[in-house]
């Protein structure tokens, strides 16, 4: 398709949404890409633009024509231009802040002003507000009056005071459904609350979920309304919370499939560092057993069967616990309550495994007093496993360091140098 | 505080969100959770039973008299009653059942005949509709005469015809700023879409997400409308699904930490005994090479290094993998040069530490040419995982299992046995 024919492309792209076109330019290779938008750069808008993989949007935004970004992103809420240009480089920042009219420049240059990842780079300028006084009729009327002015979505009239300062929010629908001669202050909800503009996005996100929020006011320090934040924003920040703390529990920071090989080997290589030096660590320690297993090869063949389980339960532990602390489950009132039942489904888990495996070596090997000390082993080493997976993070958490950080790779090698220490020890005690 | 006096706990819990409430609940231990529900029952109403952990929601139901469980569950939108009960005991289901009103049961049951995790399960049948013939005027004097039977939050008019099928939203923001002689038809959306009642819920959460929705009607196979479903209750399936991802890596199933010690220590149970299972496996690799370990301990003391790097970067790739198949970012167009993009990962990060390791034996052991086989090893090894950790949730996906099931612990196992089948078949041929 992409063979020269431009308007045949142009029909093709009109009746899809701008999601699917930006996924469409994501998964061609960039040689294709650029063959597209230079058939067709005038379908790539704003949109399409904002739903753009960032590493991807610099490199489209460079092929652009000038006056192709400029009406792009025209027709942008000042918080998708926000989120557009916030990772760009300045020169290409520039050039879509010269776009801009006045207005939306000078509101687009306030919010870059916030701290990166807070309530002010989220939230939209586009308010809709009433005075305290008004009643529903008179708000109807400055909306249908303002009709130009309105933001494409909003769900609240935020209603101010004289100072501009937000004392609750009337929902459309309530709104709707209320007789012209109802005072605003009549028909506020209850859900009201207010955002600081410096509050971290992902507790904006937290109190959304919390409180089944659907838009909230932002203000400064001095109370007055700056901006509003909407569900999707909060749904947005949530989502790449999540997949930044699944990413991190399998030891990879922030990533995207269009990364280039090189970036992506660095992203990868200071967990599998940091497990280099753990591994070493644990072959320290059975580098102390050495005689031993001269002596015993089979404990050299069933030593990873100790050191893989220690690691699967811990992992299992710590994952229950980052998630229990990231939705606030797990608090200082509850803590002693969790560690203690860790530990006796570590007790459990561990009696059933060590008893199988106990019978296994015993049996298969047939070698019984080997199979009693890996059974002891197991025991041990999941129990501590159990442990070990809920104090780290818990432990992180109270340093002020997000305990989603220190995940999977930490636990499995520490686990692993337990194992080892355990199962080896025991062996040599018992054994020799 | 708790300590007998209810009338004060009801002052202190007065002013708490339903949420709040529900979490404290969930904190203390379930001898003072009965004391709190004793003393002051009415405070629990529905909205903090639907907040509820699900394991503590049937000991809570239990506890309450039944007038005022009544009470509570009458307020509630009928998708909140069907959250409440739909894994309540059936005797538990019966007698909330009894407590609604005809219409609201006739509702309630109908959508519990709709499969688990479907649309039918997560709409709510209160919607707000207009004939396409009507005007703005006409549809809000129709809002303002039904104000009672409005739902508590809609962001739509769902434009419909005669036979009742959606052909159109407005929102209420246009509603409001629109002229009351304008037709609905004039003000339709662009972003229109409807979602069939089987469809599965998490593809449900990925349209509100991929094209910014905010509130969709549900259809039946007739096309008719049935109910609505609204971004919040998307926001919790992309929740529930992000958290059941993430433990899932971990190899934990669904879980809280309200569970009994039994229950989560049973949950745990599977992919350890999985784990067991590969662990042997490898353990019988090993084994094939006992003869060479009893000559050169030394490498029974560095093939956990091989074997946890392995495990490490396979996890990475596998983290990627999975969460670019759920984001739709990896598909079939764009398989082959994912594959390769890990591949060149694996071959960089492999060459990186294979060099350092092999320097590390090499000069710290005394023991170079240990050095040069653990290097090629670390190196196949790691390409190997990274491989692997793409290519297995791909080929699960394509035989339609979720590969977000087939995670962390297969992985880790299965490069365990890479690791020790190319380390110590290398030593073998190498060194003796």
């Amino acid at each position: 398709v992409a063979a020269g024919d431009g308007a045949r492309l142009g029909e093709l792209l009109e009746p899809m949404h701008s999601a699917d076109i930006a996924d469409l330019l994501e998964q061609v290779d960039s040689g294709r890409r650029r063959e597209i938008l230079l058939l067709a750069p005038w379908h790539f808008d704003g949109e399409v633009l904002s739903e753009l993989d960032e590493t991807l949007r610099e490199e489209v935004i460079a092929f652009l024509p000038p006056e192709v970004l400029a009406e792009a992103v025209r027709d942008l809420d000042s918080d998708d231009v926000v989120d557009l240009i916030e990772d760009l480089e300045p020169p290409q920042q520039e050039a879509i802040l010269d776009a801009l009219e006045d207005a939306d420049r000078v509101a687009v240059e306030q919010a870059l002003g916030y701290p990166e990842y807070s309530a002010g780079r989220l939230m939209q300028r586009e308010v809709v507000r009433a005075p305290e006084h008004w009643t529903v009729g008179e708000t109807i009327d400055h909306m249908r009056a303002n009709k130009k002015t309105l933001p494409d979505q909003f769900y609240h009239v935020i209603v101010v005071d004289p100072g501009i300062r937000p004392v609750g929010y009337v929902t459309l629908g309530k709104l709707l459904s209320a007789k012209r001669s109802v005072p605003l202050t009549d028909i506020l909800e209850d859900s009201f609350r207010t955002i600081p503009v410096t509050q971290p996005g992902a507790e904006v996100a937290y109190l959304f979920k919390q409180y089944h929020l659907i838009s909230a006011p932002v203000v400064d320090e001095g109370g007055r309304l700056v901006g509003v934040i909407t569900i999707d924003d909060a749904m947005n920040v949530l989502d790449e919370e999540h997949e930044e703390d699944y990413l991190r529990l399998a030891g990879v920071g922030d990533t995207s499939l269009s990364d280039k090989v090189l970036t992506t080997a660095k992203g990868r290589f200071p967990w599998l560092m940091v497990n280099l030096v753990t591994a070493n660590v644990a072959a320290s320690v059975i580098s102390q057993f050495e005689a031993t297993i001269q002596q015993i090869v089979l404990l050299a063949v069933l030593m990873p069967i100790v050191a893989s389980m220690g690691g699967n339960a811990g992992t299992q532990s710590l994952a229950v616990a980052v998630r229990a602390l990231a939705t606030r489950d797990l608090t200082a009132s509850n803590t002693w309550r969790v560690v203690r039942r860790e530990a006796l489904v570590g007790v459990l888990n561990g009696l059933a495994f060590g008893a199988m495996m106990g019978a296994v070596v015993a049996l298969w090997f047939g070698e019984p007093m080997i199979g009693a000390v890996i059974a002891v082993a197991l025991l041990l080493t999941l129990i501590g496993a159990a442990v070990g997976g809920v104090l780290i993070p818990i432990a992180l958490e109270r340093a002020g360091v997000d305990p989603a950080v220190a995940s999977g790779p930490f636990v499995t090698t520490i686990t692993d140098i337990v194992g080892f220490f355990v199962f080896l020890g025991i062996a040599t005690m018992v054994l020799l």
